[in-house]
């Protein structure tokens, strides 16, 4: 891919523990800051149940729309990690003992511990690709372009570096970042003339509480350096009108 | 609404900000654990950027599949805020000054305050049902059984009471914990067995790291008490059996 195409990719996180609220989704972010620095813009996240059609069909429809596919969830050794066997079907591979992960984890397990359970994080879609895990042996599993992670966080971060050279990302997304002492209301009409003068860049606006103080961080957002500085320069300039406090965060 | 009925809900989290993951969504977990306990379950959440049509296509999709959708964010004074027009278009209502809104902000705000910025927030598909806000005072609002709340987690909070007797749930969701200390892969068998024997329970396997030891909870979820405490001892039976300590968590 050359380096001036967009590239876009979908999170989908599978697992009953975040739609109950009973464990609060970190992987979202951890995923899409990695992406960003590697040029790749995550179009959208969804989070579904542990239920095998609709796996299958959410699977089949984000890589379709999307350069990359990125899951969490589903991969471990119980009877409702099911992310492989709905891999398969989606691809519509063969669900199998992928030969180099039984190895793996044969050399990663003391003799006589690699039981029945853990067996079953060997089975892959037909000739995945995979990612390897350096925190806990159990690898993770490429297919096309849906790439297959574990849920647990700091398993999921300590995998990505196997990644970052196969993902071929466009230009890394470039932001900047501006807090002011002031609230939303107050720059509306401003901010929303310096994005109409600057199309092409995503400008947006957040507000924040801090130390007991309210604020508004705008963050400018585009592949170009040139395009930021612009922006953030017609800002500044209003900001300065205004006499509204630049404040470091 | 019977009380036996199951009903659901969709989350949709509207921000490029969360997408970009400079910010973390906790909204998600705000609303699920809010709606598990009215007798709500989430069948899905969407994060999506702050694009016009795809904020409508996405709303006209989830309330089609659900008996209620929670938007969150994109209902602030700034040009990024464009979940009310959206909403609009997604179900043909004009847009158009709420009246009541209006007369709320122009309470809530001292003389003179109440802006441009600010009467951008009063705009809202005809005929909204609108949702207090005791925080920050711009309302929240509805339309049929679509909800559209703040993006800011204490705002968003604050008001989910205003909405506690308007949404009608089925039988509240129950659960119980029980936490090992052992690894998944030692009990992935007998806990297989025991989702077998009760196919309408929801069984979960969750390894956590708690004082650098591992374990795994096991989370039992259903709208009935009996067919929990069932599986519950059923686990209880096999843990014994296998010597496995029961931790607190």
């Amino acid at each position: 891919m050359s380096k001036n195409k967009k590239v876009n990719a979908a999170i989908l996180i599978i697992g009953n523990e975040i739609l109950s609220g009973r464990t609060q989704d970190t992987n979202t972010s951890t995923i899409a800051i990695w992406l960003n620095n590697i040029g790749v813009k995550v179009s959208e996240v969804r989070v579904i149940p542990d239920i095998e059609a609709l796996i299958v069909d959410t699977v089949n429809h984000l890589r379709e729309k999307n350069d990359y596919v990125f899951t969490t969830g589903g991969i471990g050794p119980t009877h409702d990690d099911i992310t492989a066997q709905s891999v398969s079907k989606a691809f519509n591979l063969k669900y199998e003992i992928h030969k180099q992960a039984f190895k793996i984890l044969e050399a990663y397990y003391k003799p006589g511990e690699f039981n029945e359970g853990r067996q079953k994080m060997v089975w892959m879609p037909k000739n995945a690709k995979l990612i390897l895990n350096p925190t806990s042996g159990a690898p993770g599993f490429s297919v096309e372009n849906v790439f297959c992670l574990p849920g647990v966080p700091s398993i999921l971060k300590s995998m990505l570096g196997d990644l970052t050279n196969i993902i071929v990302g466009g230009e890394p997304i470039l932001s900047k970042t501006i807090s002011l002492r002031t609230v939303e209301s107050e720059i509306a009409k401003s901010l929303t003339d310096v994005q109409n003068n600057n199309k092409d860049v995503e400008i947006g606006s957040y507000p924040f509480f801090q130390a007991g103080k309210l604020g508004v961080s705008i963050v400018i957002r585009s592949e170009k350096q040139s395009k930021i500085n612009n922006c953030s320069d017609q800002i500044l300039n209003f900001v300065k009108e205004m006499q509204i406090e630049v404040v470091e965060r």
